[in-house]
């Protein structure tokens, strides 16, 4: 609980200082039902770790969470479902605490939907950008 | 290589049978820039397991993917971004090999949008919800 920001709502999530319908806890996350939910089983699964963002999370929080998500896929039986996080306020990020949603996809207009505006990029310009990427990467 | 499928796309391209703009090879995921992006530095982040949806893969699969999407974060230098993965067609998959994007939101009109229409269930049926997967769980 080292890591945690006492203003921050979804570190109060986690010390149950504000309840919550828990669905999984482990050493490092934290899982429960959004209320305000895109379809029924709507989870988010948090880091016991104040970040804002997921760069920002030490990789053993990151690793943790994925696995905590399939548990839950598993359980609620949702065959079709988006993981979906935000990044920014320009991303459409709320709370200030990185959170991964998962979120059922019951039917066309249930659950999360996506505008979807693909550029057209040249395949060298692709290439390029590869290029510079993996420059910051070594 | 033991995982990977005759047939898939994404497979032939971790096999290397197909190009791609390869960012980041781990002995577990392969990242690569995607060449129809929603904006510049879209990035592929897939397991070498073939599996059509996030819950079939093996959790060692699983751990490895938010790592190296936390390194390709920091290399692409993008401060709001989203991390995305869909599974089923009803969820918008349309490669039938478990893929998490990383769009980088540059600004309002590029990267990705969210449609966003929250149900309004009450307290008690998302309690009983969340009694009902916790079940399953255990």
């Amino acid at each position: 609980m080292n890591h945690l920001a006492a203003d921050c709502i979804f570190c109060k999530i986690i010390k149950g200082a504000i309840p919550s319908c828990k669905l999984i806890e482990t050493k490092l996350s934290y899982a429960f039902l959004d209320i305000g939910p895109l379809s029924p089983g709507h989870t988010l699964i948090i880091p016991k770790f104040h970040a804002q963002k997921m760069h920002e999370l030490p990789d053993e929080h990151l690793a943790d969470i994925l696995p905590v998500a399939k548990k839950i896929a598993i359980a609620i039986g949702c065959t079709d479902y988006n993981i979906l996080q935000n990044n920014g306020a320009l991303a459409n990020q709320e709370v200030m605490h990185v959170h991964f949603h998962l979120i059922p996809k019951p039917d066309a207009e249930t659950g999360l939907g996506l505008r979807w505006k693909p550029l057209s990029p040249s395949i060298d310009s692709v290439k390029e950008l590869a290029e510079k990427i993996t420059k910051n990467l070594s």
